[in-house]
Parts: structure tokens; sequence; C-alpha cells
């Protein structure tokens, strides 16, 4: 991506602000007792789009996930129905359950069932309350309108706590193109898979196999480098939606339109990234974790990973505590680097920066200063490997008390 | 190990327990202000002894690790020194330090330098006081005892709340041979090596290599089997000395002495693996995770040993919450499962036991039973895989908001 100068901007709007695409939610009660919060969304192009997805790499797969695999071998879709609250997943009905929702949904928005795209997100192990869902898709089906992108981050929470949804705008042939996203995710989102829930939609004309292209590297290096355990769920879910309607060339190569696509889509993921990092279950801080002058790209991945993922890392940043000596051990854990004999290790924040390790042993430091940065809540450790010029960025967040909390008891 | 009824049984006196072993300990002061808790330790066999030793993966080794690896090249040693407080690791001096700590021991203790093993526990990054040190040395080996094997397990304990001290009996060739050994390690231990530090002595006479592979036997289902937190650390040492003075026929190959030898040396390390599993730091409950029937021994430990790191498992034990779905979860992404559609999960503490889940989906059950017997401070976690006939512990602990506060301020 180095050559692509990007020229895109940040705009309103989320996965409506694309031309051709509306979106409808409801709270139908999917969680039982749930009475306010919104639980299902459908979003919609006007007419087909070409589509791809990038899923969960766990063998247990939710049936939501297989239905989609199965809808995008053709490289085309028109329609997104999430629900949250159940994640209809190891349960004797999953399929059936997923096979309905898709059913339902192409008969209320007027879609083929072939054309739609299912995304659960919640408990494992539950029966999905069917009632619930047609009740919710009726509901949201007689909503559409380019209103309702914030309400289908909303619809798309579990236990996230702030709604993830943006927007970029950029040229492509004389045409203005617009890409928008929502997502969802802040526990069990590990490296396999950034994100339990992330929908894109654009109105940029690309080609379904470099859709997928596009896809694969834009995740790579932002929703592939998000850490916030070690966990990774059984409904990763990431699709794209391009329904063309911006009238570019259509993109069939990795031509320069390609680039400048793939440049703002990138931008996109990793703006989402941050928020989801900074967003992970309990969290009071984004970590972000550079790694400089590594040997190779995998090793710089594999270190920003690996610290980033590190519970006693990520405890000692909950304290402002700058215990570098455990960000030291995690690189010799990694298993990505041979020679950790000259490692320099240096926190960043708003507050300023301070270098604390050198060569591996640690500088005198004022503590004082140490703390004062590590309070910020958005922090970069960055770490220089000096053994080559490839760098990586992993985005992580802190292990607070709020974790254990949110997750000793989940399912009441 | 399947054929060898274990002749073993549990006796008092920890490392001291062999023949010809003594001990003393010290409070010198190597951390800050520290005035009361023990810091320094010597452990001291009367004469030369057959050695061995596992170390920390990590390719960050602290120099006690090196120079004991260094001195158990000639498969002899005969004297053990400790120290908690400082990890030695990542500091200008700690070559130099962990040389002069072995030869203030030997001259201390009258024993060749290269016979002493040094080990260290504590902060990384800090040098280590060679003041302290000193005085310690010059203090325990003044007092060295038959009496001391308690203290010497104080002596390395950092966050550990309990002391780790067990010995075994057993009868070879007709002599009575007693095995001890003493442990510490409740954060930063992981399944590379599933102990910071671990000492064992033995009165048997045993062959170095053949010890060696004793050791690693042993360890292997014991130690590498628990799991706190996904760290490894700088600093983990296993090392064995086999005096001979119990007199037995010396064991030189995989005959019965030697299995019945391992059968002894896995109980015992198995006893300090459930130890070290519940005193987990800021843990509450030992969590023994158990596969069965699976299709290797691989797949069984794999499984085992991801479930147990789970950090939404681990917070959902904490919370007394059957959430079996992460468990299932867990399994899918421990990348030893291709097929996940017949898995059993059942729950099972002092308080009975309780099936979650078959043929990997979810059983309706009882939630107030369930809860109950998550509620004991020993629960295991049963999964039947139903794909072979091979089984695997692992050893861990419930994730805690107490985890966090430790590691949230460990230097302060």
């Amino acid at each position: 991506m180095a050559n692509v100068q990007p020229k895109f901007e940040f705009v309103e709007g989320g996965v409506t602000a694309p031309l051709g695409f509306t979106a409808g939610t409801a709270c139908c009660g999917i969680k039982p007792g749930n009475k306010t919060k919104l639980d299902l969304c459908i979003i919609k192009s006007d007419g087909p789009a070409n589509a791809a997805g990038i899923f969960t790499k766990n063998a247990v797969k939710a049936a939501a996930v297989t239905k989609t695999i199965s809808n995008l071998k053709n490289g085309t879709a028109q329609c997104i129905v999430a629900n949250s609250g159940n994640a209809n997943c190891c349960n004797k009905f999953e399929h059936e359950a997923a096979d309905t929702t898709a059913e339902l949904c192409a008969n209320a928005v007027g879609v083929n069932p072939d054309d739609v795209l299912v995304a659960s997100t919640g408990v494992i192990g539950e029966v999905l309350n069917m009632d619930a869902v047609k009740k919710g898709i009726a509901q949201a089906s007689n909503a559409m309108s380019k209103e309702n992108s914030s309400d289908c981050a909303a619809a798309i929470m579990t236990t996230d706590t702030v709604k993830k949804e943006f927007a970029v705008q950029l040229e492509l042939d004389g045409k203005q193109v617009k890409i928008g996203a929502i997502a969802k995710g802040s526990g069990m989102i590990h490296i396999n898979m950034g994100t339990m829930l992330s929908f894109v939609t654009t109105d940029a004309a690309v080609a379904p196999e470099i859709l997928k292209t596009a896809l694969l590297q834009a995740a790579e290096e932002t929703y592939n480098m998000v850490t916030v355990d070690g966990d990774t769920s059984t409904n990763d879910t990431l699709v794209i939606l391009a329904n063309g309607l911006a009238q570019n060339k259509i993109i069939t190569e990795k031509n320069d339109d390609y680039k400048n696509f793939v440049a703002a889509l990138t931008a996109l993921f990793e703006k989402i990234a941050r928020t989801l990092a900074k967003d992970g279950e309990g969290a009071t801080k984004l970590i972000v974790t550079t790694v400089n002058n590594a040997k190779t790209a995998q090793q710089a991945k594999k270190i920003a990973k690996t610290v980033a993922g590190s519970s006693l890392v990520k405890s000692a940043m909950f304290g402002a505590d700058a215990n570098w000596g455990r960000i030291l051990c995690a690189v010799g854990y990694s298993g990505a680097a041979e020679d950790v004999s000259d490692v320099d290790v240096c926190f960043k924040s708003a507050s300023g920066s301070i270098a604390v390790c050198k060569k591996s042993k640690g500088l005198g430091f004022d503590e004082e200063k140490a703390t004062q940065i590590l309070q910020q809540s958005e922090i970069e450790i960055i770490i220089d490997m000096h053994s080559g010029d490839q760098t990586a960025h992993a985005y992580g967040c802190d292990l607070t008390y709020d974790y254990v909390k949110i997750n000793g008891s989940y399912r009441t």
C-alpha cells in the first residue's frame, strides 16, 4: 500500500451512506425479558450486489455462518439479516432456524432467499426464538430507510458499550464512491477474525473475486490484528456488498482504482479495529502495540499480537505500571524472535513518550512520567527489533476487573 | 504407565526428606523494603548427585537459567541456591550476578562452583542487589538442617499464597527411597513449563541420562499441563538432584525400577501441579479439564490445555456460570479437533456431576444444581470426544478480579 496516496475522507451515514442501501431494525425480544434493546436488523441493497465474506476459523461454526458461506458461493447477495441475543449455535434446530430466518427475510423485503446473508451473535447453545425473529423481521422490513445505520449498529451489540459505525468517501474513475460499515464485538474476539460481526456496504462496482481479495487485504492489517482475549467465536462474520450504483468502471484487477479502494477500505477497518479494541469487554484503554524494524512482516505481526494478547501486559496497562519486562518476556515467547538481545521498548500517549528499555536492558526512567503516560486512554507500546524494516500494529486493550465481572455471569 | 501398580506413599519432609539433603534459608532484603519475607534458600546434598533439568522455552532466558543449564552439562550437581524478589533478567549485570551467586554459595557450603545450580524469580529488568545476596548466602549456609524444607518453599514464593512442598516414599530394589519437591509459581506459568521454579531431591541412585528422561516423562503430564495465564516466564526452572544414598541398584535403563520411580515422581508432580493451578494468581478454584476418548494423546492434551486456558471459560467458572458453549467453542478453536459434532460436556465436583451438552447440542439441565456444582473449590470439566481412547488432564484455575488486581501493580 506504500505507494498509494490516500484519497478518501470520512463521512456520515454508516452502511446506508452508499447509494442504494437501506436498513431497518426491530426490538423483538430474542433474549427472554428484553423489551427495550434493538436485537434485529436488516440491511438491503436496492438491486443485487457483488458480495464476499470472511468467517471464523473455529471448527465449531454457527448455522448462520454456514448458511452465509453457502449463499455467498455465487458471489452475489442483496440483503443481510442479523440478530443479537442468541448465537443460534450448538442447538438442535440451528440450521432450520437459519434457513427460516433467510426465507422470512427474503419474503419480507422481496429478494431471493439465496441472496440473504444471515448473522447471529449472543449466547451459544440456546434455541433461537423463531416467533421473536418472525416478529422482528416484519417490524424491521416495514421500517427500511436511509436513516437507520446507527440503529443497525446498536441492534447487533451484545456487551459492546459503543456503536461502531463509520463511512468513507473516495473518487474512483471520476465517480464518487462511498463505503460504509458497522461492527460489533468486544469479547471473544481474537486474531483469527478480529470481530464477531461486521457488515460493509459500498456503491462501488467491484467484481466478486477481486472484492474478496480486497476484503482479505484490508482485514489482514486491521480486524485480524485486534485481540481482546484469546478466544475465537463460532459466529465471526465479515461481509461486504458492492452494488455498483456509483457507476465507476468495474474493478476487475489490481489497478490504481483497486489500490485506492483498498486504501479507503483499510482506513475504514482500522477505525473500526481501534474502536473494537478500545471497547473490549471491561476495557478502560486502547493499547496499540507497534513493532518496528522487524525482520519480516510475519515476525512484526506475530510479536505485536503476542504482546497485545499477554494477560500480564494487559493487566500492567490497566494499572498504569511501566512493567516493560513483561513486554520483553512476551516478545521472547512469541516464537517469532530468535534474537532478543537488541530490543528497545518505549511507551507513548497524549502525555508524551518515554523509553524504558534499550538493547533489551532496563533504562533508568522517570516512573512518575511513565505512570502519567500510561494513565491516558490511548496508549502505544513501541517495540524496535533492530533487525529489518517491517512494521505491524496490533490493537488491544487492558485487562480489568470488569472483564471478569462481565464474563463471570454472561448468561444471567 | 498403565501397567505399573503405584507402590508409593506420600510422606512429610519435602526436599529434605531423602537421605543426605539439608537446606537453609534467609531473609536478606533482595526486594527493597522487605524485612520479613524469606527470600533466599540453599538446598544441598551431602555428596555429589546426578542431576537433570528442564527450562523455559522463552527466547529471553534469565542469567540463572543459562548458568544452571551450563552447570548441568556434566550431569552432576550438589547444591541449589535460589532467590525470590528479583528475576535477575534483562539487566546489564545479570550474568555477573549469577556467576557471583554460584561462587559465593560454593564457598559458603564447600562445594565446587560448577556444582551449584542457580535460580531466581521476581521482577524482570532490575539489577540484583548483591550485597543482599551475599548476606543471605552467609545466613542460609550457616543454618543448613533437615528441618528447613518448608522454609525453602516459603523463600521462593512471590505472589504465591500457599507453600508447595510434598514428598513420596517408595521401594526400589528392596531399598527405601524418597523423592521430595518444592515449587513456586502462580502467575506467568503456562504450558511450556508449568511452574517458574521447582526443585526436586531424591536419594535414589539414577544415572544422569535416564534421570532426565524420567523428569521429562513426569513433567509432561503434570507441570506441562498447568495453565494459569498465557504467559511463559524467562526463569522457569525444574531441576532434580539424585544422590544415590538409598543404595538401590542404580537405574540406567527403563526397567521396572524406572517405571516405579517415574510413577512416584509423576504422582508427586501431579500433587504440585494441582496446588500450583489452585494457587494461580487471584484464583478461587482449581479447574481440572479432562478430555476423554480423544483420537490421539496429542489431541487430548491440546484440547484440555485450550479449554483450561480460555479466558472466557475461566471467567465463567469464577462466576459459577455453566456456560458450556464457551467450552465447545474452545474445543473448536483448539486446532486439534476436525470433527466437533459429537462432543459431550459434563461438570463434576464434590457436589455431584451434571451433563450439560450431548453430541454438541445443549441439554436441558437443572441450572440450580449446575451452579451448586460450580460453586465448589475444585471443579472438573469433563469433555468426551467419542473419537478414540486417549485421555488427558489440564490443571487451571478461574480468572478473577484479584488476578487483575495483583498484576495491575506487581512492581509496586
